[in-house]
């Protein structure tokens, strides 16, 4: 396989693709790289590949045109001006590219040739990519210097995957994300190790057995170090379903209740009211506090009637006769409570916790901005209080009890109108997940 | 700054770090490399740093002891055995860690002193993580042939933010991600290049208008490129919000129709049964569609009385009385089709698209192994249709018919109760979130 690196900086390569596994692929003609340098290509006496940004700001911009005459040497051309398509795989490295993964390192390993473009300073002049068919690829949500350590790490992922590069034909294929999961853990010499020993299921000789146990392993680190990775892209199992329902793991939901308030809010006209309780959202909230596993969830109503008529509809499910047709539903009504007020509902989670909880708000309209990544950070340490609001929104004195809003669901689109069991749904999914 | 590099290629950074503006830094003393080879700690006559893995297995696997001779050197000591917490961060390359994003190589930048452990083959010998108190850190989902490249990239990271590495000092604010957002793209001469010109609002020395231009283009490059940045991390302003409202997108919602089926259904002793209309979940689900721009919803019932009641209750809501109190809600409900049978909605998107949609089953239980990125991509070149079961769950028939299932929600709980509204509310939003 052929790599065409185009660089300002060719000597940057010289001693990573010269050395260890790489060297010796480069020696058996596995792979061969072929550094073009554009300022190669420059006339002027400064032989310049780059100026100042149009519009001001810092660094520098590098020229399309001394790369174009280098990509036209390679028989690639713009596709603009009627060039054929070479067939050949144009890549720039770029923070906006489509993110390496091992599936597109593993794209790319099936061709013949591929010409990777490093970028330097503020990057390369925009109409290149006007004019190129080119695929931007990202190695990661950072800021390098150029795309030359980015290359580095893209050449590697692909040639490790070409036939031969490794010294065991199947040492490419079981490593973490080949299978979708992180690697199990290895253990070598000695068997004691500052008072450590090693598994006794990988002397036991059973390779069935250690088959098992490597896999469990793996989905046990992935479940405490990535879990979010189980969600969107590995391929289990139903033996890997179980296996990760049997392992503890982080469970943020129990540091999370919610709220759900019909007293204070505002009606249509803006004013302060209170909303009559929706028998439906207590049992769709409930049913999913239950599902996420949340420490609880709160009916906030000063109102007697109201009061007695949600204890009235708690109690049938969880004590009187629907307990017994439904155990489900009575798992998720046991976990609701009613009090008078929000402040009692801080109080209760005050007395339970022994920490006063982090207030947040949501809102279908308003200038919320907290993000989920930020709540999930605070209920790695503390009890957090998620609170909706039922009628027009909830009153000025609930927002004022906050840390903050969280962004609104869908807050780039005009309309809004989803119903709270809709919104409670979503916020507590995009806060948990399948894993935490 | 001094990275301390563990790692048996010390050659390997010879040239990346002794060039370019990191080759500078080394000789203004900004940074300092001291690289170290487990392999002079060994007193083995073949100066042995590897051996097989127990329990078999391609690779080598590395040892413990080498490695922690080196760090004895440099004052980090395994905190198991009563070893003083050096106070100095050692940072291991590894799949498995905590992913290299800008915030974590602006915390790193803040130290004096970093040390880097590159594992290489299959890695180190588990009990080394047990021992040491190591940070794990990723720099992307791809496999390696060892840690080096990896530490490159942080490396680079990590230095580019130092005082006085950077020519200018602004160039290491500006860039893509510093805002959480992708980079503007940029131009430089000649002002007419094959015909393309630049954007003539960076001509015009406003330098208010020019910061406004590039912000909204940072933005709407980060909703063309990575839409999932905005949700989970951008800091954005009033005006962003609103100006990615009005920024055209790759909307996958309008290629997604969902369909409630009511029959055929399973009651609860999994025989095949109708189920009658909630009129919440019609409401409910309708307010979905609407929110995420479906192509449609379905309600499917083949009983006259039940489409009757449907249909009564759609039109006083898109036509009637209601129509005139909640205008969005008619706007919800007026995405809303009765139908017959499953075939027929199949037929209806057939004859509305001239494709045959994609047909995507759900279930709280049962084998689903679909995931949301799957689903996706299909969304991005065929109309999928989405079916939500009522009752005790899809029956077979049905199920005959769909590609697959998608993977149950929370899959990894026993308890898995959520109401068919909430169901279909994580659903879309899992598919789609606050971009697509």
């Amino acid at each position: 396989m052929k790599f065409n690196l185009i660089t300002l900086f060719p000597e940057f390569f010289d001693s990573p693709l010269s050395h260890g596994l790489m060297g010796k692929a480069v020696e058996k003609d596995i792979v061969s790289f072929n550094r073009i340098d554009p300022r190669s290509y420059t006339e002027d006496r400064h032989r310049s590949v780059d100026d100042r940004p149009y519009g001001g700001g810092p660094g520098m911009v590098m020229f399309v045109e001394p790369i174009a005459k280098a990509l036209d040497d390679l028989g690639i051309r713009p596709t603009r001006r009627g060039g054929m398509e070479s067939g050949k795989r144009l890549v720039m490295l770029s923070p906006k590219g489509r993110p390496l993964t091992q599936s597109l390192a593993r794209e790319l390993a099936a061709e013949d040739e591929i010409t990777l473009v490093c970028g330097r300073y503020e990057g390369i002049d925009a109409r290149f990519e006007d004019l190129y068919p080119v695929e931007c690829v990202s190695v990661g949500d950072y800021v390098l210097n150029g795309g030359e350590a980015g290359a580095l790490s893209l050449i590697e992922s692909v040639a490790r995957l070409l036939p031969d590069f490794m010294g065991h034909a199947e040492s490419g294929t079981e490593e973490s994300f080949s299978s979708g999961l992180l690697e199990y853990p290895h253990y070598t010499r000695p068997p004691e190790y500052e008072g450590l020993g090693v598994p006794e299921v990988l002397s036991s000789g059973n390779h069935a057995v250690i088959e098992k146990w490597r896999r469990e392993k793996s989905l046990e680190t992935t479940l405490a170090s990535r879990p979010e990775i189980l969600s969107d892209a590995a391929d289990l199992t139903r033996d890997d379903v179980l296996h990760l329902r049997s392992t503890p793991r982080k469970r943020l939901g129990r540091n999370l209740s919610m709220a759900l308030v019909h007293y204070p809010v505002l009606n249509k006209f803006g004013e302060k009211a209170a909303v009559s309780l929706t028998n439906l959202d207590i049992h769709d909230m409930s049913r999913v506090s239950r599902s996420y596993s949340l420490a609880g969830m709160y009916a906030v109503t000063p109102i007697e009637d109201q009061k007695r008529l949600a204890d009235k509809l708690i109690s049938h499910w969880t004590e009187g006769p629907g307990s017994k047709v439904n155990p489900d539903r009575a798992k998720a009504l046991s976990t609701v409570q009613v009090k008078d007020s929000l402040e009692d509902v801080v109080a209760n989670i005050e007395r339970e916790t022994g920490k006063r909880p982090v207030i947040v708000t949501t809102s279908a309209r308003g200038a919320g901005t907290l993000i989920p990544g930020q709540v999930r950070q605070w209920l790695e340490e503390s009890p957090v209080l998620l609170v909706f609001g039922t009628g027009h929104g909830l009153a000025p004195e609930i927002l004022e009890m906050a840390v903050g809003s969280l962004r609104p669901i869908r807050f780039m689109d005009g309309y809004n109108h989803l119903s709270v069991r809709s919104a409670v749904a979503i916020t507590v999914d995009r806060l948990l997940g399948d894993a935490w």
